[in-house]
């Protein structure tokens, strides 16, 4: 968690900020707004996150030495931007969603108030955070709810970049995944880590008997043995006749897994072992385990598909400029002619309505206000706001920093995953579970 | 490019090196392979890519006092085993194919000959890189042969993790892509970076006309101007009314794109902007690339789909045990038994076979020998011998590093590129362009 991410930006936000100097227009007030469009893919609804990443990255977010040499050398500005780079430190406001909150299209997750320059220099590492974490975030609240309470553990850093892994083991979490394999993620994030052995470790061995018997000598019989190196059934035999009947758990990881599961927990039960836990993890993904539903499945594993978004690797959240001041000090909403529909300018903030079973029914839009701004409109019980401050004229609020800005992003998750309607977990492809209306 | 990696790695490889230190069974010596099983989604072939940055990230594989201190904390392994990793250094052999190299089903990308311990600890880094960088230079591979020796420049950095994104462009680089608008990647791997304004800028100002006037004023004649924020026939007059007939290029962000590119380039010639170029950046992928073969384009600029994999996010390469030695020293090849008719065990290198045309016929893998292997069996002149050596004894080769490295690579996937029949450009789904065949 050290070094400028500065750099972590595309080349037009700095020539803009650039030409902008030169002409006076970077100090113009402006507000950007992060919003996602639409979600991806017949999704029913989103899940943010992120915020609480880029708000450490923020802090980090410096024009150094090496950065400077770097833009200095390859002349991506003029001398004089240069200097404003490297005083650069954001003086602005920052509000939206908290992490682990439902999104749906045109929800306001991130806006920046701050001049042209402050805000526009933000726009890469904004979205690069979002969009990424929260198609991991988004991917796995489908896969939680539908596991119906059973945890489930996220092990696909190795199908993604090294350091996404980490981020797509925290978006994870922060959506109701109960476990990580990921070592790093639990230094950094508190994420509780999880894993035994992969089937090299049985292959390393003379026999299944032996590399059973030396995982229990180090891990104890609280262990998960991996039964399907060879033959299942006798892997099951092998691992209760090994371990004894006080077997942790089994994971199977190939297989008709309906069918797999089912004899594997019959064949424990005969055994014995009735209290041993069966663990799958083959390429699962949310249609998967809704498939297994009705099997004696105690957890599952969960790799590719929920760090890769599961079909979404993008959220698809955009950064504009809804509006700025003009000389005279007065706001003017833009947008580029194309975005007219779907633009909304101003400053705003959100509310969910409830319904009288505290059931979501209506994404409410303010526009002309930051976060509270709600509540000019109405002192109604069931109207939950949504929009909370992150930054307050540069100062960044710790509260969402850390291993206990992901604990409450967690609870905050399950709070709002119990208030969508029902529709919102149809695993088919369909329309947002509740309408986005504008006020103001 | 600080900082230990060893904790990006999936807890249960140091739980085997836990209970495999115990029984004595983590010295043996072992032979671990990535490989892809087949090529995702209807691919015809892969490009390789991301070994460079496996090799920088191996140099920083140590288990440092935070490291160390998190394991101990959270008990995943026995003290014991904390002082072997305090002391790790990868000591083994690794080869391989080196980036930019094109591969097929069962190419071994990666071999790692090494004691258990030290070639299982590798697996989650190895093939969170290769997966990731693999997948992106293989989707940029792809749209390269499509645009005709038009430049593509990579702008997909806010489609995907922050860090990703640098890596991604590094990918994208190696399979052909011009520039990246990433200015990490440029600083970090020597990049070419490019990027000059969004809607952003033009908005801010008071008129589109304020907003081409600041940018040619920083940027100079030469720049690129966003035509599309308003009317693109007037973005396109006042773009050469302010800028001149000597306007270095306009871009086009919106539209339907063969029309549009097409009405614009007449426009600019009868503006007498007969020199001034057009840039496309719409949501392009390399259908739309292809789609644009007939329109006078002079560059294209990719983002989502090409970092994320244009719909193959993770390039499904696995690391498997493939032999290991016994208590008497001799080699035992092994595999799991749903696995046994995909992979192969042993010592392996391998060759591209030529036709008179050095047109590409055959990947021939030949088992039993590392790199220079392949030599004992033919003498052949049209046999390209694919795989070297990486590290030797625990050494990085440094010729693989940084951005010199990354140079070699694009010029060996150009190579690489001219070397593949005509049906690996198919775009539609298909079998992988060559056979692979197994030799010894």
């Amino acid at each position: 968690m050290t070094g400028s991410t500065a750099l972590l930006t595309d080349r037009y936000e700095l020539t803009m900020i650039d030409a902008a100097l030169a002409d006076g227009t970077a100090h113009r007030e402006s507000l950007f707004e992060a919003f996602a469009r639409r979600l991806p893919d017949g999704r029913r609804y989103g899940i943010v996150a992120g915020t609480g990443r880029f708000l450490e990255a923020l802090s980090r977010f410096r024009f150094g030495d090496a950065e400077l040499e770097f833009l200095r050398a390859e002349q991506v500005v003029r001398p004089a931007t240069l200097d404003w780079l490297a005083d650069f430190r954001f003086s602005g406001d920052i509000w939206g969603y908290p992490e682990g909150e439902a999104y749906f299209p045109g929800s306001p997750l991130l806006s920046v108030h701050a001049s042209f320059a402050e805000g526009v220099v933000l726009e890469t590492l904004i979205l690069s955070i979002l969009n990424a974490d929260s198609s991991v975030a988004s991917a796995a609240a489908r896969m939680v709810s539908v596991a119906l309470g059973r945890p489930i553990a996220e092990m696909g850093s190795r199908r993604t970049n090294e350091d996404a892994a980490v981020a797509a083991a925290r978006a994870a979490h922060i959506a109701g995944f109960a476990a990580t394999s990921n070592l790093e993620a639990g230094r950094v994030w508190g994420i509780p880590t999880m894993g035994t052995a992969a089937h090299a470790f049985t292959l390393l061995h003379d026999s299944e008997a032996d590399a059973f018997r030396a995982q229990l000598r180090a891990a104890g019989p609280g262990t998960t043995l991996l039964i399907d190196t060879y033959d299942i059934a006798e892997g099951v035999r092998t691992a209760v006749e090994v371990a004894g009947t006080g077997l942790g758990a089994v994971r199977i990881d190939s297989g008709d897994l309906p069918t797999v599961v089912q004899a594997v927990r019959e064949q424990l039960d005969r055994l014995g072992a009735v209290r041993t836990k069966i663990t799958v993890t083959s390429d699962l993904d949310e249609y998967l385990i809704a498939a297994l539903s009705g099997s004696p499945v105690d957890s599952f594993g969960v790799g590719t598909s929920v760090v890769t978004g599961s079909g979404a690797p993008a959220a698809g959240m955009v950064y504009k400029l809804v509006a700025r001041k003009d000389d005279a000090g007065d706001w003017v909403s833009v947008a580029k002619s194309s975005a007219a529909k779907a633009s909304v300018g101003g400053r705003k903030s959100a509310a969910r309505r409830l319904d009288s079973t505290r059931t979501a029914r209506e994404e409410l839009v303010f526009i002309g206000d930051g976060p509270g701004g709600e509540a000019e409109f109405e002192a109604d019980g069931t109207l939950r706001p949504l929009s909370v401050p992150f930054v307050t004229a540069g100062e960044i609020d710790g509260s969402f920093l850390g291993a206990d800005g992901v604990r409450l992003a967690r609870k905050r998750n399950a709070a709002a995953m119990e208030e969508l309607p029902v529709e919102a977990f149809r695993l088919g492809r369909g329309e947002a579970a509740i309408p986005t209306t504008y006020r103001g």
